[in-house]
């Protein structure tokens, strides 16, 4: 496997999306904490991991982190091989469309062939190897034409929590540029759906779930926006001319004309109009995400994730992390627990899950570890903003 | 009621009995840190409760500790009204006989009909009035003739892991000195039984459980020791004598000779010969121990202590000791946490037992909590002496 950077192929400008403020990890994530700066998995943070895993196929230089004002010092602090003016710390959030907006118009007028990455910056990738390949692959595709590009998750469970996309029939590989990378054209998209659709998606074997990985030109993906949200256009050109100019000015610029913008994803501002165009003239194209992907959604996914990829705690099943010292494990089974540097003694418990911070402690198991963001909600309406 | 001291009955000396080194409460307690130095229950030690609830019948200057070296100090910082010289820090342990027998030949030449009161350290009374009417009854009771006073406690289940009385039947209340308290005579006693019997003692409704608090005058405590311990006067009569008259050769001899006593309980050395010689002439009486008692064996003896202290508690049925800031309960009942100061939130959990201190997490059941006892043993096998 090649990781040097692909000179030869087009200019790639991931943009990683870092604005998230989820609750699913308290208590260790917190509002000025969030998920993709916590090392969830390992000695780096979600957004360390998230930018490792690109430096194979991008240089440092050309990418974009789009978070909130909480998160962006730490976040530069944490990914210090890129430069300071390509963090942009949102002044309200405005969901998906107008960042991966803003990341055209900025590469429109310079490069307009750039292909831009769209990156969530809170999944973990098994496989490394493979993802260079299929990000590789959907590169060159979408380098290729005006088209767009998303990667798809192989669905393993009828979750009700991700988009589907309903995928056609398997182009022709010898006249894409892909290598052996699988490409589909996309049908349709369908956010969240109910569970008696979610099973039948999974059973119909015709659908992925959507990553939240796109990949397009700055030309293509400034079109569409220019189709199908026009209103953010103005908005978003002129915030991208004073950014090229004068980084001083710019988060006035920013503050002021940002929060005007829609508030709305890329998914349902750009992909579902263009897909409902239908199959053969959408230009939506889907790469399978099949790189061990997960958006470590709860600790109870976080648990699943860590021993997929190390069998041998199989076993005994438990996850202990955080702690530098042994563990002593009596008749238990199926528990993560996380604890600051402390011996951990599991006595006859199963599919806990235990999260110990310098502030708080959660017990709850695995099949609940989902309503943590309850508890925050609970600590929010009591006013305990120390402990959100 | 009244709580000044009874100036008007027998002298009254009450022997903590401090020496346990229990690992029931891990890993709150530890070797140097042992179960009755431990705010359990409340702000205040076992121990520190143990002397507050004698301080209305007796003088703080009568009050005798036999601990060992690893306690005597902290056990001196939390008891201050207690004399240095008063509290033993002896050199091996050798369980309960040998302690309770020098006490009795320290105070047998100065002050013969001194009432030598037996208490564990570590046992919790929910009803303190009821306990001063029982104990001063004891007193009464043990001062008048060779009376040894034991104090049963009325049983609630079929305990294996405590020593059972046989009772006999109640005695003339008119003739003895007791008030309203209820005087039985023994006619037996049985250590640890097995489920079969101590379901059938419970069943038969004349046994109770032993409680560890025995009363007798200290001339009736020295020739019971005389004559069913002749080997160990000799030498708790040499140390008793070091102590009364110099407190600086003492612990010299008492690291010499105490080592050489039998290793043996009260209960084995004097009180089950003494009830062998048949109920009319043993002289041995049980007291009810009515004064909602608990030795506290392990963590869900103290979670059921305290919900029956605190009914209101009795609906969630969750007890978060340590902490000092709110917890958030949702669908959690039966748990008992203890946390070092933070905020604590259970989700979709029961019957958990969750303990933390600075360097060790417990995670196990109310039913499994016993089992901590083997997790000290497996931290010991590993020569993790810091952690015991």
């Amino acid at each position: 496997m090649d990781f040097a950077i692909d000179t030869a192929g087009p200019r790639f400008a991931p943009v990683i999306l870092a604005g998230g403020s989820g609750t699913r990890f308290w208590p260790r994530s917190r509002r000025a904490h969030a998920k993709q700066v916590l090392a969830l998995d390992g000695d780096k943070s979600m957004i360390q991991q998230t930018l490792e895993r690109l430096l194979p196929i991008a240089s440092a230089n050309d990418v974009w982190i789009v978070t909130n004002q909480l998160l962006a010092e730490v976040i530069a602090e944490q990914l210090p091989q890129v430069g300071r003016k390509n963090i942009l710390a949102e002044p309200v959030a405005r969901n998906t469309a107008p960042a991966c907006a803003l990341a055209a118009f900025m590469l429109e007028h310079e490069a307009p062939e750039t292909v831009i990455g769209v990156f969530p910056s809170d999944h973990v990738v098994g496989n490394r190897e493979r993802f260079v390949e299929v990000i590789r692959a959907g590169i060159k595709l979408a380098a290729s034409g005006e088209r767009i590009v998303v990667l798809g998750v192989p669905p393993t469970r009828a979750e009700t929590g991700y988009g589907y996309i309903e995928l056609g029939g398997e182009m022709d590989a010898a006249a894409l540029p892909c290598g052996d990378v699988p490409v589909r054209r996309v049908k349709r998209f369908t956010e969240k759906p109910d569970l008696a659709r979610a099973e039948q998606f999974v059973a119909e074997g015709n659908y992925a779930w959507n990553s939240g990985i796109f990949l397009w030109s700055a030309r293509t993906l400034a079109n569409a926006v220019r189709e199908h949200c026009p209103a953010m256009v103005p908005l978003l050109q002129q915030i991208a001319a004073s950014h090229a100019s004068s980084h001083a000015g710019f988060s006035g610029v920013f503050a002021e004309l940002y929060p005007l913008c829609q508030n709305i994803s890329i998914d349902y501002a750009v992909l579902e109009p263009r897909s409902a165009r239908g199959e053969t003239v959408s230009e939506i194209y889907c790469l399978p995400a099949d790189f061990a992907w997960s958006d470590l959604g709860s600790w109870t996914a976080l648990y699943e994730h860590r021993i997929s990829c190390a069998p041998q705690l199989a076993d005994s099943g438990n996850v202990c992390d955080g702690t530098s010292t042994h563990s002593v494990i009596i008749d238990a089974a199926g528990n993560y627990v996380y604890a600051l540097g402390k011996a951990v003694a599991l006595v006859g418990v199963s599919n806990l899950v235990v999260v110990e911070t310098a502030d708080a402690l959660l017990i709850t198991t695995r099949e609940r570890s989902q309503d943590v963001g309850k508890v925050v909600a609970q600590l929010k309406s009591r006013g305990r903003y120390d402990l959100i």
